[in-house]
């Protein structure tokens, strides 16, 4: 236990290891925002994602034509394949909050942040195609008494309401990609 | 011009000035990527947005019944205001090269990732409202032989390119602000 009973200057340390250990490269810690993956906010986004996209689903499912339009049907589509994602999402947001750890790995916050983006986008356009036949129907060929327009509206708002709550997902995400 | 013969620690620099001068806390300085304002690649990517946007604004107005359809009338309002975009941003790329500088400033780039992000999504809207009319029109209700099955088609498919073209530069932007 023998040290020098002087020491005028201290080096700084050169490298930080936080736990990488195994001669693995040192992990550089991201910063955490309320609304990325693995904490409340992001869970909360999570569960306004599924909560509307089953929305938007069930309306649009209850219509008797949805079949006979494309666009519908890439609707309901899109608006399960959000519900499927939006929810293994919540499942790990919530071991992450009740294990009191957030996500840092690049390799896992890379692919929330494509699968979001992906995600976003199906459901985005989805919501713009059949927003267009909706105005077209309604506004453009007024044919609103045989065609169930109020159930096309509502689906049409709830999926735009999903990707309103998956837009700041993915942008955290990607943000703190970005911000490493 | 004194300086001590013997310096046995040399104390690392603790603040890095680069030249804000004035006060101004110290810029960081943002890496370059091809792609991003100020770039040959972002150049590229701005005339290929105005290039498609052109095109499907010039093909979309050609048909004679556009104007009854909500979502087209859209889709041409949306190329006008990509058009505009991307050219104003071509000629500050263009001068930027011309004067050999590249985008630094955290302000400007914000405001071209916001303007990106808007525009893009406001062309990707029109595209996809415009593809689901389309695909109403041709395959669900069998009616090209009375409509401009063909125009409409190739319009979507130019606002779809456009949103390519422009959706790197959103990236990029947002990377470069993020990764400051």
């Amino acid at each position: 236990m023998s040290r020098p009973a002087v020491h005028p200057v201290e080096a700084p340390p050169l490298s930080i290891d936080n736990g990488g250990g195994d001669g693995a490269p040192p992990r550089l810690r991201m910063k955490d925002f309320q609304g990325m993956s693995g904490t409340l906010g992001g869970l909360l986004l999570r569960i306004f994602q599924s909560f509307f996209a089953l929305a938007s689903l069930l309306i649009m499912a209850t219509t008797s034509d949805f079949p006979s339009v494309t666009a519908f049907r890439y609707l309901v589509a899109a608006a399960g394949l959000q519900i499927i994602w939006s929810l293994s999402l919540a499942v790990a947001d919530i071991y992450a909050i009740l294990v009191k750890r957030s996500f840092r790995s690049y390799r896992v916050i890379s692919l929330f942040a494509v699968g979001d983006g992906i995600i976003s986008t199906l459901i985005f356009a989805a919501a713009c195609s059949s927003a267009g036949i909706t105005v077209l129907i309604g506004n453009d060929l007024d044919s609103c008494a045989k065609n169930h327009c109020v159930q096309f509206e509502t689906s049409t708002g709830m999926a735009f309401m999903t990707w309103f709550a998956a837009l700041p997902s993915f942008l955290l995400n990607f943000w703190s990609l970005a911000s490493r």
